[in-house]
């Protein structure tokens, strides 16, 4: 089959050998596959992510000298199945997957492995009883979104907003963005949103940010203690009568960056008593200041995937139009185009979601 | 008066100015006023945590070219008071307080500041309103227990244990021991902790640790794990299919030594889903793994002080019995004996609390 593949540090394209489903598994084609920024970080760190995946129990061991096919945020067609399956979805039938395989001596991973193909490629085994139907009539395009947007939810669900809580989203790549949606469904208003690049502000926006911020203009810290004042005081909570300054709701801070430095400069900025959930996958060793944490009496709770249950109900949003990925989806190529796209998503100007169709060129 | 004062990086005994009580003020006499480890970091580091205090808005800034008398883990007796009070406890009452004096412009603290001369003193201001009185009989060793044994308590209800809790405790000084009273006043067992002092850990038996582990010996993480996994399978929760191994209790690690690095090896360590409570006070930098905390989905809980509420009720349980702190107590000094009795504390075999009894030589 044709697939794009890590091999060294370079995406090339080749026809390797087409999988074939083993017990449990069925053989399925990627319609659609969106690249996602831990590729990219992948494609660049491998070495360090193998390593630290190793240290840390971590799904993500790959022997790095071997093929490695990538892509985990895939819409796909049922082609056929292995031995031991139930071959209750006809072939045809388009469905969604946690991209995991589910076999006897664990789980491992699909995409980020030497031995299972991810989306990049035009054929994958998955695990048959993992397998969703996509609901009638959401589209191909907006069903591959189920994962990453996955992603935001659990998060969201992790950081067990309260009613009264005001997020703030650092970082306005496919994951904040993913967090954005996430905080719409729950209802939680105002959404602060930060980035660096005017074309991600947008992207907030249209997402569901109801303030976005450049941090080169101004503090997002500010902006959101701004938003998270009591405009009634008489609805704020008593304040202790040492406690200087207007009440604030309670402060959810979402790490949507996933680089050194940033949950140093979140927990400096933020402020007592805050929650940061740390979405973003920062690789590399990194520093913080305790007593920032100690002073402020801060919380880091930090998430990574999402269970079958968030997996399934996130494509339900998708499918029930409550959430809209529509914004994000900035690109789409053939295997072929796949090299390129991921110099191209390096900017943030141009490109948040870009969706590889293996069988297009 | 009398009293043992930091002056540069050296504690002298000298006399200095009486302390005068201000507005909503009283002057008591100390009776007891423990040494905390806090104050042997202050002594070795007290430019730095001057910086971070100011840094992080933490309530540690003082003028360093300037005198300080130290100590905030009092009791004391009540000699006078100032103008605008109500004078509700009779003079020769003795009290417990909150190491700080609200003021119009702020709280100020009491112990780590040029202006309000802390426990290691014959005299203090103390804000009237915060005194409580000592519960009838309490003796006043046990009511100079008061502060520290409120830290554990408060970083034991931040962690708000659920029933099937499993805690282990990292680190025996008088932090960790607090915690480990704390943690039986909530019936949680078994509590495992650890340290490498064989003096320390006797002392965490006394104080109600069920397990106490040598980590030069074994890795407590070990220890901990065959504590808690359930002995009863059919009383484990379900796991998803495709999780490895036995089902264990969720993981409650309290951090209670406060150095660079352990933060990180706890993270390191730490089961899947545990949180991670930060009761020791690490003044320096540190450094973390992201991936250890994402892989695991950890939670860190970084803790401070206590409220008025948990201050209270930590007297009420030593007045009632329910906590029992007399183990800690491993010494009495008089403000002469301050220096060596900060010297002595740096080896953790012979002593855990050093009560200073500044009208005693």
């Amino acid at each position: 089959m044709r697939a794009a593949v890590m091999r060294g540090k370079r995406l090339v394209v080749d026809n390797i050998s087409t999988p074939v489903p083993g017990a449990g598994e069925a053989l399925v084609k990627t319609l659609a596959c969106g690249i996602c920024g831990s590729d990219l970080h992948t494609l660049k760190h491998a070495q360090k992510l193998v390593e630290a995946s190793r240290k840390h129990g971590a799904p993500f061991v790959m022997d790095l000298t071997r093929d490695v096919v990538m892509g985990h945020e895939f819409c796909a067609e049922v082609v056929d199945y292995g031995p031991q399956t139930q071959k209750r979805l006809k072939p045809g039938t388009r469905v969604c997957a946690m991209p995991v395989l589910i076999k006897a001596g664990g789980v491992e991973a699909v995409g980020y492995s030497n031995d299972n193909p991810g989306g990049y490629g035009e054929l994958m085994r998955l695990t048959e009883f993992l397998l969703l139907e996509v609901p009638n009539g959401l589209s191909t395009e907006r069903a591959a979104l189920t994962e990453p947007m996955a992603v935001g939810y659990h998060a969201v669900q992790k950081a067990r907003m309260a009613k009264d809580d005001a997020p703030l989203v650092i970082g306005c790549g496919p994951v904040g963005l993913a967090v954005i949606a996430a905080l719409t469904l729950g209802g939680v208003h105002p959404i602060v949103a930060a980035d660096f690049s005017p074309r991600r502000r947008e992207l907030a926006q249209q997402m569901g940010a109801d303030f976005v911020v450049d941090p080169k203009e101004k503090s997002p810290y500010e902006s959101w203690r701004q938003m998270a004042t009591y405009s009634d005081p008489a609805k704020a909570p008593m304040l202790p009568p040492w406690m200087p300054g207007p009440a604030l709701r309670p402060a959810v801070i979402f790490e949507c960056v996933g680089v050194p430095g940033v949950i140093e400069s979140i927990m400096s900025a933020a402020p007592g008593n805050a929650r940061i959930v740390v979405v973003g996958v920062c690789i590399e060793r990194d520093q913080i200041e305790p007593l920032a944490g100690i002073s402020k009496e801060l919380n880091i709770q930090f998430v990574l995937g999402y269970s079958p249950e968030e997996f399934a109900a996130t494509l339900s949003h998708l499918a029930e139009g409550r959430v809209n990925g529509d914004p994000m989806i900035t690109g789409k190529v053939g295997v072929e185009g796949v090299a390129k796209a991921f110099e191209d998503l390096a900017s943030p100007e141009t490109h948040a979601k870009i969706l590889v169709e293996p069988w297009h060129s």
